[in-house]
C-alpha cells in the first residue's frame, strides 16, 4: 500500500501522481511497459476501477499509450513547439535541440484546385509545384508536409536537394523571396491509412493539421502548406494577452 | 460525364472540386447523404479508386464525414476561432454570432495534484475548486471544460449560476480579478469514452485539448483550465510574423 492515508485526495489522483512521478524521474523510462492492471491493483491496494481511471488519465496527459491487447507503455515526452512567430521545421527542430531531416515522397506539377489557387492568389487550374515530404526529428517521422508553390518559383526550388535544404531557407537566401508573415489554420483530425503509414503511427491516431499560407513582400502568397504533425509527439504553446473589455476587441 | 476533358488535372481532383462546390453552394446541405459510391462512379464516369480518393480527401478537409456502413454525410462547416488574444468561450461565441450556453457537470473541492498545484503556484495537495462544464454553441456541445481555481476564489465563483455566468466575466467584473494574459498549450488527442459521451461524438474522434493558465496582475495564476474542443466543429486561426534571420529569434 503506497497511498498515503493522510493525503485526502481520491485514491486515483494519488496513484496517478505516484505513477506520473515514476515516469518523470526516469524510474520507468520511455518505451517501458507499465506493470499489469493486476500488479498495480496489488501494489497500491486499490480497485480495478481506480487503476483504470488512473491509467486513462495518464494516457490523456500523453504520458503513456494504451496498446490494445499489449499493455500500457511509457511514451516519449512531447516536443513543445512555440506558436509565436513564422518559422520552418528545420529552425523549430534546431531550437529544440533535435536533428532535422526530410524524405521527399513525391514532387509533381499539378493544376491548382479552387482552394489551392485561392490560397496562392492564382486562377483555378493554374499549374503549381506540389512537394510531399516527411519531416523527421532525430530520425523519427514528425510531420507529413504537402507544399504548393507557384510554378516558376517551385521549379527553382526543385533544382535543390530537398532532403537537406529547407524550402524557407531557399526562398529567403537563394531566391530573394523574403517571408514576412503567414496565416495559420489549425485542425485536429485523425490519421487515415495513408497518413498513418507516412508517419508510422496507427490509423485513427490524433494529428494536428496546419494549413499555412506564407506571404512575401506586398502581401503576395508564395508558399501554401498542409502540415500534418503527429499528435503524440508534438504540442504547440503560445501566450496571449487579454484585450481589456472596455477597449474594442482586436480582429 | 461531368468532368472536363480540357481540364488537365487528375480526375479525382476535378471530381473533388465539383463535389466541394456542390457542398459550398448548398446544393448538398449539411446533414445530407452523398450519393453512393456506385452512383458517383456512374455520374462522373470514373473508377472506384478515383471516387474513394475523392471522398477521402473531402473527409480530410472536414467537408464530409464517412460513417462506416452508413454512407457519407455533409458536415457542418467548422467554426473558425481566432487564437490571437485571451478570450473566454462566451466572448468567442458572441464574436462568431453563435448562442453560448453551459451545462455544469460537476463542481467539487479537490486536493491539487503536483501538476495542477504547479500551474496555480500552490503547494501540492492544496485544496482547489474544480468545475466541469460542457459548453454549447447553438445548443450543440463544443467543448468540455475542466476548470481549477484557488479555493477562496473558486468558492466565490460557485455562488453564481455557472450555466449562465461565464467565469471570466465573474472574475473581472464581480471579483476584481482582472485577467492580463494566459499561457496556452495545444494538443491533438482522440476522445476516450467519457469525453466522447460528454461531447456527443464517437470515441476515437479528434479533439483539441487546450491547457490554459490565466494570470491576473503581478503574474499571479488564478485560473487553470483543460479545454477539450470537438475537432469536427472547430478550427483555430492565427497570423504570425517572420522574425528576420539576421535578428535574434524571439523566445
Amino acid at each position: 500500500m503506497l497511498t498515503d492515508s493522510a493525503d485526502r485526495r481520491p485514491l486515483y489522483a494519488q496513484v496517478e501522481d505516484h505513477l506520473a512521478n515514476s515516469i518523470a524521474d526516469g524510474r520507468w523510462p520511455v518505451g517501458s511497459r507499465l506493470p499489469s492492471e493486476d500488479e498495480l491493483i496489488e501494489r497500491f491496494a486499490v480497485s480495478r476501477t481506480t487503476i483504470r481511471t488512473t491509467v486513462q488519465n495518464l494516457a490523456r496527459r500523453g504520458l503513456v499509450e494504451i496498446r490494445r491487447g499489449k499493455g500500457t507503455y511509457v511514451t516519449e515526452a512531447k516536443l513543445t513547439q512555440p506558436l509565436t512567430e513564422l518559422s520552418g521545421f528545420v529552425e523549430d527542430m534546431q531550437a529544440a535541440g533535435r536533428h532535422a531531416s526530410a524524405r521527399v515522397v513525391s514532387h509533381e506539377i499539378v493544376h491548382a484546385s479552387t482552394e489551392i489557387a485561392r490560397q496562392l492568389a492564382l486562377p483555378a487550374g493554374t499549374e503549381v509545384v506540389r512537394i510531399k515530404r516527411i519531416r523527421l526529428a532525430d530520425g523519427i517521422p514528425l510531420s507529413l508536409d504537402d507544399t504548393f508553390l507557384p510554378r516558376a518559383l517551385g521549379a527553382q526550388i526543385l533544382a535543390n536537394d530537398l532532403a537537406t535544404e529547407p524550402i524557407f531557407a531557399l526562398l529567403e537566401q537563394k531566391y530573394a523571396t523574403p517571408l514576412i508573415e503567414a496565416e495559420y489554420r489549425l485542425d485536429a483530425i485523425v490519421a487515415d491509412v495513408e497518413l498513418a503509414a507516412a508517419l508510422e503511427v496507427s490509423a485513427g491516431s490524433a494529428i494536428f493539421r496546419i494549413e499555412r499560407t506564407s506571404y512575401t513582400t506586398g502581401h503576395r502568397p508564395v508558399d501554401y502548406e498542409q502540415l500534418h504533425y503527429r499528435g503524440d509527439r508534438i504540442r504547440f504553446a503560445t501566450r496571449l494577452l487579454r484585450n481589456p473589455p472596455d477597449r474594442p476587441r482586436a480582429r
